[in-house]
């Protein structure tokens, strides 16, 4: 967790996707999927935070579940949802509310790279 | 405001650009912008909302502020922030956290529709 002053939380922040550090992400289940903290805790947001996820050709997030809610925008490239025991297309331009504690996953189901927005609530 | 059962809550919901109603942003101050509600109240999402702008040529949205923040993704064309006193030029993959409080606009500097994503806290 990190610490926040009033003055931080205070400021205007503005960045760019080229501008945000790409990092894998190494959890378990997860295959070639990589994340960019767009607008995180440390940039001042108070309610939730914005996240931008490529997943490459074949690979997919994990299927897990956790208490807190995504919001997902599709930005580019065809994916499978696992919801439950569903599977489901997604596209460009979708747009998907996963509540808490329901499971979960993306796939990149194309050959060009799979990119949603992904935000959840900034938590304590 | 609307009222939520806990049924409602718990349910996932998926949507696209094209299924959400466009509607004008009939605000004093705005001029030719229309806005899509991707993710609302009435959907379930507890904590914030997912709102899609579209500035026509010549449009924008009103100079004005509010007590509560923005997050804003930048989908397609060439706009222009007015954010206090000065001027930034915005484009395709910028990212603003525009804090509650701040006066803000947004214009369209280009021929073609600017278009972004604007997501504020679920208010009560």
């Amino acid at each position: 967790m990190e610490f926040h002053t009033a003055e931080e939380v205070s400021k205007m922040y503005r960045s760019s996707v080229s501008q945000t550090q790409v990092e894998a992400v190494e959890m378990e289940g997860a295959k070639d999927v990589t994340i960019q903290w767009l607008l995180k805790r440390s940039h001042g947001v108070p309610n939730f935070e914005m996240r931008r996820f490529t997943v490459k050709k074949d690979g997919h997030t994990p299927y897990h579940q956790h208490d807190f809610e995504h919001e997902i925008y599709v930005l580019s490239g065809h994916g499978m949802m696992k919801y439950g025991d569903e599977e489901q297309e997604i596209h460009p331009e979708d747009v998907i509310y996963i509540p808490a504690n329901d499971w979960h996953q993306f796939r990149n189901a194309g050959d060009a790279d799979f990119v949603f927005m992904c935000l959840v609530p900034k938590m304590d």
